[in-house]
């Protein structure tokens, strides 16, 4: 049985790293009661607070906390007809915050998210870990099986070549979930009492060539990096699928991580997750998707960008038509998605004016 | 401070598996007390000894092992003029007790090798864990962000396609040290006191795709899938290279079991390693293989193999006509390994007549 932490107070680092360079993205539909557990490590940033559903509705936040919040309104209201692409009545909503933020760095957190605890008893403060992760190298081009050689206590081991031990920027910080583990509507309702109460105390870089399931429930990433590629698709109300909008984010950008030679981490830090979403409604909402990642997954095994591609941009408007080429024939929804995934480029363009010449990565 | 493991009998298994389907293969140069420690969990398994450097010399086995064990002399013996691709003075020779077996799988560890413990306290069977490793299968298409998906408590997470979640036959389990970590020469010049503590609860699956360095101190591996590749190469006396043999096993072994659609995996069992050897006899030894993995790796990363190579042995063949043909510019020594592999082969060939024209996997 694992359980949440309970003081979190003393974890808290006396000096907050990134303050003023890291927001903190929550999509929701109810009060955030859950960030009073979160305080002594998130109080010090600015959070964008993404309300999705009703507009009318008021959604509370802790006191002493500053936020800024958006609802469907807004968003319209900022974005125009461009607001289409932004999903409505699904957490996908919440790269609607990775747009608007100014700031380097993107911290992600879904609102049924506790604080975890390591196996000595200690609150694991979760941003602290991410923001280690993202301001230490990666290493795609060759596992080393001690895991993150820039760990304390850690290091490259014999064999590997030492001119890839400077490694590579780091990109994304995948995290994981102790309690309920994000599996899919089959899943759960095949394993419903299963809980994962392993603590796995590794961070690894997922190789370049290897695509994985990227959840959004705890993630970070550097925005000026990779931002352009975080689109969470068209997911939720009006469209024919759902829980695959940290998937399809996570595809993408694996691919453009690849091809820029950036790196994605995966592993620490657990955040404890508290309830598990309901496995029919889940089921009505991943059915396509089931079919369709069979195909989706080899297309982006496959994708190619070309050598010309150097910013996260350029290479998602080339993504966008080789979806619209290649999976238009699955379903007509990918037509779609093809368009907004153009539209949410030009949309970001248009939020984000300065810096749009300069490239995320070395294409080769 | 990590601690070798003191009482191991109460972690042995009433009903060792497969008994009489595994060897475990140790080369040494001295008496094996170490198998003291190891007794309640090797006893019941069959020992394979090489005797590396002088045959004169009388190795003592501790009472109430079942062995064989092979010095120099018997090599010559046995292999007559072949015996020139099996090396002398380094480790390397274990590899000679692979192909002696008649086994269907293989462990080998070193002789300074000690039982580890668990977080819990528990003495760590590594023998168990490989045979659970290896029996179960490999995930390289696709990365699972909870790790080993078969093991109790985990599974596949949201976003992994079902048609990949039968996995492939596992070839290769690569287990971790503690206490003493893995590291080449300067690396231990310049970290003497660096020991690893960190006890990390996973397995992997190496991604398709992906090289690896591979560590000969604490490894299994399926001999009849993946045996003909496990070639340690020419170290040590004679040669310009040492510490480069379970390297070149492995870049070799990765290479043919990508193209076979086989699965290596890496994590547990941890063992203790108890003393580092000394780091500038290490310097010397694998001076030119610093130079040389420089060009070695990227050359096994570009190795292609033709469909037509069903069979390990076949692969093997063409991946020495590659090394002579790519690697010989870099060092003559290459021609005369790329020779040695193929000696290996016809040796292998030799001593295992049976089966030889059963393919080892699917080949794409």
């Amino acid at each position: 049985m694992v359980e949440p932490a309970t003081a979190t107070q003393a974890a808290a680092p006396a000096v907050p790293q990134l303050k003023d360079e890291l927001d903190i993205v929550i999509p929701t539909i109810r009060n955030l009661d859950f960030l009073e557990m979160w305080r002594p490590f998130f109080q010090p940033y600015h959070l964008i607070i993404v309300q999705d559903g009703d507009p009318s509705k008021t959604i509370k936040v802790p006191d002493g906390f500053d936020y800024e919040l958006y609802n469907r309104n807004d968003i319209n209201r900022i974005l125009g007809p461009k607001a289409s692409c932004i999903s409505f009545k699904d957490s996908a909503c919440r790269c609607f915050g990775y747009m608007v933020s100014k700031k380097k760095y993107i911290f992600t957190i879904d609102d049924d998210c506790f604080v975890a605890k390591d196996p000595s008893g200690k609150a694991i403060n979760a941003l602290e870990q991410h923001i280690k992760n993202l301001l230490s190298p990666s290493t795609p081009f060759f596992f080393n099986t001690l895991y993150d050689p820039y760990r304390d206590g850690a290091d490259f081991v014999r064999g590997y070549p030492f001119s890839l031990r400077e490694g590579v920027p780091t990109a994304v910080s995948h995290g994981l979930w102790l309690n309920i583990p994000d599996y899919d509507a089959p899943t759960q309702l095949v394993k419903p009492l299963e809980r994962n109460t392993r603590f796995v105390d590794a961070i690894l870089t997922i190789p370049k060539g290897t695509l994985f399931p990227m959840c959004g429930m705890n993630l970070a990433f550097d925005r000026e990096l990779i931002g352009p590629a975080m689109y969470f698709g068209l997911m939720g109300d009006g469209q024919p699928i759902g829980r695959y909008d940290d998937m399809w984010a996570g595809w993408c950008t694996k691919v453009i991580c690849d091809h820029l030679g950036l790196g994605v981490k995966t592993g620490l830090p657990y955040i404890y997750h508290s309830k598990a979403s309901n496995p029919f409604v889940n089921l009505r909402k991943e059915y396509k998707g089931i079919f369709w990642q069979e195909e989706i997954i080899p297309f982006f095994q496959q994708a190619a960008l070309p050598k010309d591609c150097t910013r996260v941009q350029k290479c998602y408007i080339e993504l966008a038509k080789q979806v619209k080429a290649k999976l238009s024939k699955v379903d007509p929804y990918f037509d779609k998605l093809a368009e907004a995934m153009v539209t949410w480029i030009e949309a970001w363009d248009e939020l984000n004016p300065t810096g749009a010449a300069l490239p995320n990565g070395k294409a080769k």
